[in-house]
């Protein structure tokens, strides 16, 4: 794809560069953000002009909505600079199109194209040096709407802003990561909003994992709330399940993300001959097969981590410990999809789009 | 009860106060602001000294967690003036209480309750004036507290901060309300939050509630997620059934509010030997008793419009109408529990608080 030049914007570049405080070896993940910040305010039904501007805290009424009634989205993407010094992205008119989804279903205005696209290039263009080479280095990009109205009444706003921000990012590694089946709390319901990208989704969360954590688990793997007998995702990230050499992961719902992450990884596994088995996975397979030594991986996908390998899950109080293999699913999946990322393989597919 | 003082305060006076260029009698719900605020912050762990300043728009930070994870929970009550000038607050102890289990469930903060309710006490004897007499009018009182600590990574904020605005209000009436029952829509999940006033909550409601608008439906009642054939609460109101002359309302549970006007109503109807039957009820059963001529009221119950009758509601396209009744459940109850929250009949269950 073509990303269409923004022309109608207004910069103001900051006076100084914060990028020689930064320790790029170090950096705990989401807590460093670039000198500048894409910003467009959405008034009374009308886009006004965007601007990047230095990043900094902004002014909000005590009683605007996304305080009280928590319309709030985001997207998760990322830029990779190639050994040519050229910034890519990967897919992201996906990420735009989910965004809008996202909008639609939170009852807010759809961003326009320019503004998204755009205004994006426009503030990687300012902050190239921030994009960093090398195996595991990237941007991470957090494009986010709120809902700015004023008012303590349960209705959509009428006043919104769109805004971009950026944060450079090492290699995700979190750890071994055990995970927690979900037996009662749950993440979405039939006919709510859990395929959104929607910011009460994710607090819904944390405290569900923060037991999990007290228990030793670093993750859950959620279920449907109706049932808690199917498989679904793991709040950050789609997970796959590898049983026997098949690789079986949830569709799609409207309680499960559509993860770009999690499709091109179905893709990437078909082009490698690897079976891959779209349908609901029940929890008791699952137990089934880690009994059976036919369950040899699972692994979480997302934009964050890419792909992270699980070493083990715990149902109903029994601990399953996956086998250590040595041709790994995961790792290979994961080395073809960051080599597509960072230029060093043939992108096939033409998911990558060069700034 | 008894509210306590607090002296550990900082007050900023407004240099002049905004009243005067308020018209009490044409207020729209939850839009115009009194002179000041109370804020309190949450950092690493303390409460920081609570303050009352002038209302305004404050600094955030874009990659505030309430605007990515949607951490921010709210309470709504109302204070009320009677006609020897006292202020009083009807079963503040109620709102504290379930505020604090929506913190916990969001795994944010509890609020003390000196900060709390002594806040509150002393923010409303700086606003007595905005408190008006007179039937209908009411001051409403939003608690709130939000996620400002940043870093754009799912997991709980380290820094919080709790604020009440308060806003004055005219009796609420929204005209004829028709409801839709939900057939696919939902508005929580088993395991979820919707027993919690989570911000997240409403928003997730705005855009079936704007298809059920566009259909001549001003609410929807929801019904349970995984079989859309128990009815549970109308988003901002919990809701009362009468077939013949009992009152049918759902228990309260992890997917619905335990609304204070609820159980509230509940002790007042059993006062007047009412019938109540507090089960899940049936779609089908009431569909059934609007046919056959025992559905006498459906009405909702919130501290907004303390009681608001519905005139119909909607089921796979069949639209039901409800008849007029000479001895109405909702106008008899809505009269006898405002006339204690406005001191006008005996406080027999000592429900309102003197400030």
């Amino acid at each position: 794809m073509d990303i269409k030049n923004l022309e109608n914007i207004d910069i103001t570049l900051s006076t100084a560069s914060k990028i020689n405080e930064v320790d790029f070896d170090n950096l705990s993940f989401g807590n460093t953000f670039t000198d500048h910040m894409l910003v467009c305010d959405f008034e009374n039904g009308v886009w006004k002009k965007p601007s990047i501007e230095p990043y900094a805290p902004f002014m909000i009424d005590p009683s605007a909505k996304v305080f009280h009634y928590g319309q709030a989205i985001f997207e998760g993407m990322k830029a990779y600079k190639d050994n040519q010094d050229d910034v890519w992205l990967f897919r992201p008119e996906q990420n735009f199109e989910r965004f809008n989804k996202s909008a639609s279903r939170m009852a807010m205005p759809e961003v326009p194209e320019d503004v998204f696209m755009g205004g994006l290039k426009r503030l990687l263009e300012i902050e190239k040096n921030w994009v960093k080479k090398g195996d595991g280095n990237s941007l991470y990009i957090r494009p986010f709407m709120i809902a700015t109205g004023k008012g303590v009444v349960a209705a959509p706003a009428v006043f919104y802003r769109f805004m971009i921000i950026l944060s450079p990012a090492k290699s995700y590694y979190s750890g071994e990561v055990k995970v927690l089946i979900a037996e009662h709390f749950s993440r979405a319901a039939n006919g709510g909003i859990g395929a959104a990208k929607a910011a009460g989704n994710y607090s819904a969360q944390f405290y569900p994992t923060k037991l999990a954590n007290e228990q030793g688990f670093q993750q859950i793997i959620w279920t449907d709330d109706a049932t808690h007998t199917k498989l679904e995702e793991a709040g950050t990230m789609n997970v796959f399940f590898r049983i026997n050499d098949t690789l079986h992961t949830a569709p799609t719902s409207e309680r499960i993300l559509d993860g770009i992450t999690r499709k091109s990884i179905i893709d990437l596994a078909k082009r490698e001959n690897i079976n891959v088995d779209i349908r609901p996975v029940l929890v008791e397979e699952l137990v089934e097969a880690a009994k059976n030594g036919s369950l040899k991986e699972i692994f979480g996908a997302g934009t964050a981590a890419v792909i992270n390998p699980i070493v083990g899950f715990s149902y109903k109080e029994e601990y399953f410990e996956l086998p250590k293999n040595e041709d790994s699913f995961a790792i290979d999946l994961k080395k073809k999809l960051t080599d597509i990322q960072y230029k060093n393989a043939e992108d096939t597919f033409g998911w990558t789009v060069k700034i």
